[in-house]
C-alpha cells in the first residue's frame, strides 16, 4: 500500500486538519471531528448537516458553507460517525429554526443520526430528516436495508441548502430535500477497487480485464462483473437503469451529474459525460444543468457515475443559487 | 489497461466535446481543438492563451473563461499541439490589444507556440510569451532544456488573467506573468506510474514500495527513487528545495498550492498540506492563500505537487479577483 498518509488510524483527523487549515474562509473544526460553517449558525435560518464515514471527499466537508451545509460530521473511514458529533454538529448549525439531518442510506448512519436527533430533541432543537437513497443498482446491500445514498446527496445538499438560504421554514426545507431524492438516481462502475488505509489491502478484487457494474462507494458489490468495455457501452450500462427508474419521458428536464470515483482522469469524466447526454438527447430529454468532477468518491478507485436528477423550474433556481464552499462555489 | 475511453487515438478529442458540451455557460470549441471563452475576445482586452499536451485537466481548458484564458488548446496526449490550432487561439482570443502566449517549458510547445507567434505577427496580431519553469526537480530533463513548467501555470495563467481582466496592456499583463513566474516554485511526488491511452502500458515502473521524487507530469524522471516514507517526510522532501530555491525568508507571506497527480485522495492531500503549511509557519513564513486539489494532473498518476508563490499585495489582489472557469470560480 502506497498512500500519502503518516499513521494508518489518523487519517481521517489529519486530513480533516488540513481541510480546515486550508480553507479558513469558509470552515472552523469544533472540538469534536466536526466542520462547521465558519461564523456559526445563522439567525432563524434553518440548519443542515450531514455526515458519513471518510474517504468520500470532498463529500461531506467540501460542501460546507454559505449556500450547502452548516456542519459535517467526517466519520472514521468509510464508518459512520458516533451520535455524540452528530449533536455537537445539530448545535452548531441551529440557528432556532431547527436542523435538516441529511443522510446517505446506511444503517449505520441511519441509526446514530437517528439517535443524535432524539438527543437535539432533548435539547429543544427540532431535527427532521431526509433520507437519501438514489442508487438503483441493488436492494440491499452489505450496510444497507434498501437502496443505497451515493452522488445524489451533493444535490439534495445543494437544493435544500438553496431552499434554507432563502428563508423556508423546516418543513419546507425537509419537503425541497425529500423532492430532490424522489427525483434523482444514480449507478456506478468500478475498473480498480480502492484500500481503506488500516486495512492496508484493497477491498476487494477485480481481474485484469474485469469492471463491476452498479458497484457502492464502499466497494459494495454491485449487479454483476463483466470484461472491459468501452466507455461508451459502460455509460448506457449506468445511464439505462437510471432513466427507466425515474421513468423519464420526452421533454423532461434534468441535471446530469458525472461523477469520478477518485482515481479516474477528468478526461475520462467528460467521455462518459459526452455519451450520457447524446443518449439523453436522443430520447428528448434536456439536459439543463451539468456537473463533472469528483463529488462522491471511494478514495482512490477508478471508475465513474452517473447521476440523474428531475428538474422542474423551482429546482433549477435553487440549484443555480450562490454557493459558497470548497468543492462547489458560483455566485459568490 | 482498463480505461473509460472509445478508441485511443480519439480520447483527446472525445474529451474536450464532453468538457465543452459540459460548460455551455463558460466555453466553446472552434474548428480546430481549440476551447474558446465564449462570446468570443474581449474588445479592448490582452488575450490568454496557454496550451500543451492533454493529460493534464484541468489544465487548460479547464481555466478558459472570465478572468484567465481567453482560448486553450489541448494536444494530443502529452504532445504538445501543432502551431496551427495555437494560432486559431490567439485569433480567437485576439481584442485588439495583442495575445500573451503562455507556455509550460517543454521543447515542443516552446518551438510550436514560437512559430504561431510568427504566423500570428503576420496576421498583425502581437504576442508576447511567458515560458513557465516551476520546477525545482532538475535542470534538463526528457523534453525540456532548463526547468520544466508544472503547477505553478495554474498561478501564472490565473493571475496574468486578473491583470488583463483589470485593463493591463500587454507590456503588462506580461510583466505580471513573469514576475509570478519568478516568484514560484514546485516538486512533485510520484506513487505510481499513468498509462497514455495509445500506449497501452504504464510510462515507467515502480517497485511495490518505491516512489520517485521530483517526477516530471509526463513520468519524466526525478531526483531519485527512495523507499515509501510517510507524508509528513515525503511533504519535507518535496517543500524543502522549493522554498531553498526561492529563497524565503520569515515574515514572507505565501500562497501554497498542493495539487493533486489525478489518483490521489483529497484526504491525502489535506494531509500533505496540512504538514507544509506547518512546515513554513515554523519558519515563519505567512500562508496567506491556499489552493488544493487536482489542477495540473498525470492522468491517473497517484502523487502530489507542492507549489509555493511568493505573495505581494498586487498579485494577493490579482489572485482574489473574481473568476469563472471550470476549475477556478470565485467572486462571479
Amino acid at each position: 500500500m502506497k498512500k500519502l498518509i503518516n499513521d494508518p488510524e489518523a487519517v481521517t483527523t489529519e486530513a480533516v486538519e488540513g481541510f480546515v487549515l486550508a480553507h479558513p474562509d469558509l470552515v472552523t473544526q469544533l472540538d469534536q471531528l466536526v466542520v462547521a460553517r465558519v461564523g456559526g449558525a445563522v439567525r432563524g435560518k434553518v440548519g443542515l448537516v450531514s455526515g458519513g464515514g471518510s474517504g468520500h471527499e470532498p463529500l461531506h466537508a467540501g460542501f460546507v458553507g454559505v449556500g450547502m451545509l452548516d456542519a459535517a460530521v467526517p466519520g472514521a473511514m468509510f464508518t459512520s460517525p458516533t451520535p455524540d458529533p452528530i449533536v455537537a454538529a445539530t448545535r452548531a448549525a441551529d440557528g432556532g429554526a431547527g436542523v435538516l439531518h441529511i443522510v446517505k442510506n446506511y444503517t449505520g448512519d441511519v441509526l446514530n443520526f437517528e439517535t443524535a436527533a432524539e438527543l437535539a430533541d432533548a435539547e429543544d432543537i427540532e431535527v427532521a430528516t431526509v433520507i437519501v437513497n438514489d442508487d438503483v443498482a441493488v436492494e440491499d446491500s452489505l450496510y444497507t436495508a434498501g437502496r443505497r445514498g451515493v452522488a445524489g446527496t451533493v444535490l439534495v445538499e445543494k437544493i435544500a441548502g438553496a431552499a434554507a438560504e432563502r428563508g423556508d421554514d423546516l418543513a419546507g426545507v425537509l419537503a425541497i430535500a425529500q423532492r430532490v431524492n424522489a427525483g434523482v438516481r444514480s449507478m456506478g462502475v468500478a475498473l480498480s477497487a480502492c484500500t481503506v488505509p488500516h486495512a492496508g489491502k484493497p477491498s476487494f478484487e477485480l481481474a485484469e480485464n474485469e469492471i463491476e457494474i452498479g458497484i457502492g462507494i464502499h466497494g459494495e458489490p454491485g449487479r454483476r462483473r463483466i470484461p472491459m468495455a468501452s466507455a461508451d457501452e459502460i455509460t448506457d450500462l449506468l445511464l439505462d437503469p437510471v432513466v427507466e427508474d425515474l421513468g423519464l419521458a420526452s421533454g423532461e428536464h434534468v441535471l446530469l451529474l458525472v461523477n469520478g470515483m477518485g482515481g479516474t482522469p477528468a478526461s475520462e469524466l467528460s467521455i462518459v459525460y459526452r455519451h450520457a447526454r447524446r443518449r439523453l438527447e436522443e430520447q428528448g430529454v434536456v439536459v439543463d444543468r451539468s456537473l463533472v468532477g469528483n463529488y462522491v468518491t471511494s478514495l482512490e478507485m477508478q471508475g465513474a457515475s452517473v447521476t440523474v436528477l428531475r428538474l422542474d423550474d423551482e429546482l433549477t433556481a435553487l440549484y443555480d443559487a450562490p454557493v459558497s464552499t470548497a468543492a462547489l462555489r458560483w455566485g459568490l
